[in-house]
């Protein structure tokens, strides 16, 4: 059962499991098989719950014994990134530290809403500590491999997502976002992500890391997948003063509607000369499905990706100023140094950002009055090799970990919400580069769509791995 | 005629121009000559826009002679703290630099809505430096001085306001308040001061201070003109995203409700301790008349102080930190430096004390459960001898213009709404202290209705001053 679940997508798998044809104990213990094979090679759980996940997939066949009706995810394995309260366990978020915490009384907010829309948790994964990295190299729990090429690094901070997401673990997972952390392991491990507009789900029962720029987001192996969660995970939360979505607003029925119509542009200038060959090909593609030919500039793109690096520095480093001050050899080595310098950094330095985030915010959605979606390469390269140091970028040498980020940090700081689409150019080695499809504010639905024409173009999939 | 209407409260003159027995022309003059004969001893206003009252004033006249039915402050003399755009003219707040800005384009959202409800703008009124300070001694302008004592101190940074209003130059005025500079010189100079709910008045076209705790609000010489003005100022405005009020809620028709039913606490450890005897005697008059019997503690008052303190001096410094580097020698000598040590402070000590800010708002809210209105003096003194540099509370030697705020400054960090009602308790020659009357955010109303029963019971109220 377990192998000929292998070469279904998680879309296959719930319309399965709906007809009656797989259980949804089958489709957990598939899942569970595949972990314990493929999890050595790539480190991407840190923790299964194994248990919990059988009794949710029996529930749910209980449920269609009973000939209830099933939500829609029902039995659909997912996993969760450490930084979501897992109820009775310990949230790490990637650290040592937390080790020492109590374990969570309750699921997080978006942990509930998914249990009950019927997806079945398998545990927890893999993250840079605290959120505060792009490759996952995690200096208490191991790094996390990219299952399409061992040596190299599955993108972070939600490195594990996108690890057991590729691999086939899980079909779903949740990440977080706050400088490009869904965006650069869907790039990386060539799966779909999407982060959705700033404030529009909750936050609550989640570890912070940029209280301003925090962001929750599903990743997942097709388009369906992705908007099916999205649409579970939607709901307003009066009890998350940052969450501002007042409606849900349903899209996955809007998936096929089309792109007839839409004015996609093509982002340039700071986009275009940060990126590689590979991903410039990775978006001729894209644009080439989507009708895209007009370029035009992001405006103040490399202001908002400083305004984004003080704003995290700062708050990250002020949230861990304590531990800072008395257990600074507990952090990870990798990351510590970008910690201490934040919570250093004056005020006055915060403050300007954060006023400058401002205006930077009003001049971007200003471009959605003549454009869509806006198309630009996540990554400004597939993934690298783990511990390399620096990345070459059209012949400048520029350090690996801060860099990864380049083209995701602008866009996030404005709050515009982004689906990541998995896209496999020439000259990468067979490595994938994501293309950011960027819409307006609260216009998930757009990205989506055109998420879909890439897919169902064959422009943008998954490609099965080998372990 | 001048001479006559020197007795006349605000609201008689109003009812007066009102039934035509004097044109707001009349009126007008009379407070340009009481402006001209009082000014020079006391220094409230910086500059003086006749030729725009006598305009507004003819207008007013030209409307009652058409027959038109006239608004709430038709012909009343008013004037704004130097920090509130005024068309044509530059916008100093207090300070020298701003001297080479350019006029401003429109008058500011509060000034041209109280424009519309009728009052005539007389000039612009002497302030600490970019509001920085609670005794309005101003080197580039000349300390503003009280009416009551005129080697003492008018407070800050409103004093012109307070001055002004005290000496009948004008019967309301527009301050500011971000750690209590509408509240302390409504306590100095005897007279009513209104510190709306954070974010319930747009600050569109003012000169900020402290984003995160400015408000603005009138401050005038009865309770009914008080709340006529509010009422007046209240309404939603879209162009200031720090503006939060959805619909007005007149609180002028609920003023003589009375108080009966309400539940009214006083504020008792932080807001004892450092209250002088005749502060507390203040506190327990206004107690008698509001049946007020039981003692309450403020959560975390100290931390809010010290919170509100920090936010202060890093906004205040970002937001000078170019000219603080490049022309420093430009700035008030006796607040440069709270400046340049703001500029330097980390930000994440700023972040903690905003992330304290909203436990702090929380627990502060909380009190409303039990409580419609709280009690505690606005100044721990009353109005000290200008030059001052320390204050004796209780047998504490404390800096005198750090010090004034102690009581005001946790109040607004909870953006509570507060009605300053003037005070004359003994034990201070003669001079006043306010109480602040304090009610749950959005409530201004059951202020407002306690202040009209203190003013009523003949517990709070001006007292004529002898320029």
């Amino acid at each position: 059962m377990a192998h000929e679940m292998r070469g279904m997508t998680s879309l296959a798998l719930v319309r399965a499991i709906a007809a009656g044809e797989i259980s949804a104990r089958e489709a957990c213990l598939a899942s569970v098989a595949r972990i314990r094979a493929s999890n050595p090679a790539i480190n991407a759980f840190t923790r299964c719950c194994t248990a919990r996940a059988l009794r949710e997939a029996e529930a749910i066949d209980a449920r269609r014994a009973r000939g209830e009706r099933l939500p829609p995810l029902a039995g659909l394995p997912y996993a969760v990134k450490d930084l979501f309260d897992v109820a009775g366990e310990v949230t790490h978020a990637g650290s040592k530290l937390n080790r020492q915490h109590r374990p969570a009384a309750q699921d997080a907010f978006l942990v509930a809403r998914i249990q009950a829309g019927g997806a079945v948790l398998l545990g927890r994964l893999n993250m840079d500590e605290y959120a505060y990295g792009f490759t996952t190299e995690n200096t208490h729990y191991g790094a996390t491999r990219n299952p399409h090429d061992l040596t190299r690094s599955a993108g972070g901070s939600s490195g594990g997502c996108g690890a057991a997401v590729a691999a086939g673990q899980v079909g779903m997972a949740l990440g977080s976002d706050t400088n490009g952390s869904i965006r650069v392991p869907a790039s990386f491990c060539g799966i779909w992500g999407l982060k959705p507009t700033f404030g529009r789900l909750s936050r609550r029962g989640s570890y912070p890391f940029v209280h301003s720029i925090d962001h929750l987001g599903p990743m997942a192996d097709s388009v369906e997948s992705l908007a099916l969660a999205y649409d579970v995970l939607q709901a307003p939360d009066p009890l998350d003063p940052g969450c501002h979505a007042l409606r849900v607003q349903p899209v996955g029925s809007a998936l096929q509607q089309g792109i007839e119509g839409l004015r996609v542009g093509l982002l340039g200038g700071y986009f275009d000369e940060h990126a590689t060959a590979s991903a410039r090909a990775a978006v001729r593609s894209a644009a080439q499905v989507l009708g895209a030919n007009d370029q035009l500039a992001w405006p103040d793109a490399a202001l908002g990706r400083a305004a984004a690096f003080i704003i995290s520095a700062s708050e990250g480093g002020s949230l861990h100023l304590q531990d800072l001050r008395t257990q600074v050899q507990e952090f990870e080595p990798l990351s510590v140094d970008r910690f201490i310098a934040g919570a250093l950094l004056p005020a006055a330095w915060y403050l300007r950002a954060q006023r400058f985030r401002q205006s930077y915010r009003d001049q971007v959605n200003a471009l959605f009055r003549h454009w869509d979606l806006l198309l630009a390469p996540a990554t400004p390269v597939a993934a690298p090799v783990l511990g390399s140091e620096w990345l070459d970028i059209n012949g400048t040498s520029m350090p690996t970990r801060a860099s990864i980020g380049l083209l995701t940090q602008p866009i996030s700081l404005a709050g515009c919400p982004v689906v990541a689409a998995p896209i496999w150019p020439t000259g990468t080695g067979g490595l994938p580069i994501a293309v950011q499809i960027i819409a307006a504010p609260w216009r998930e639905d757009l990205a989506l769509r055109a998420a879909w024409a890439l897919q169902a173009a064959g422009c943008a999939h998954l490609k099965p791995v080998e372990i």
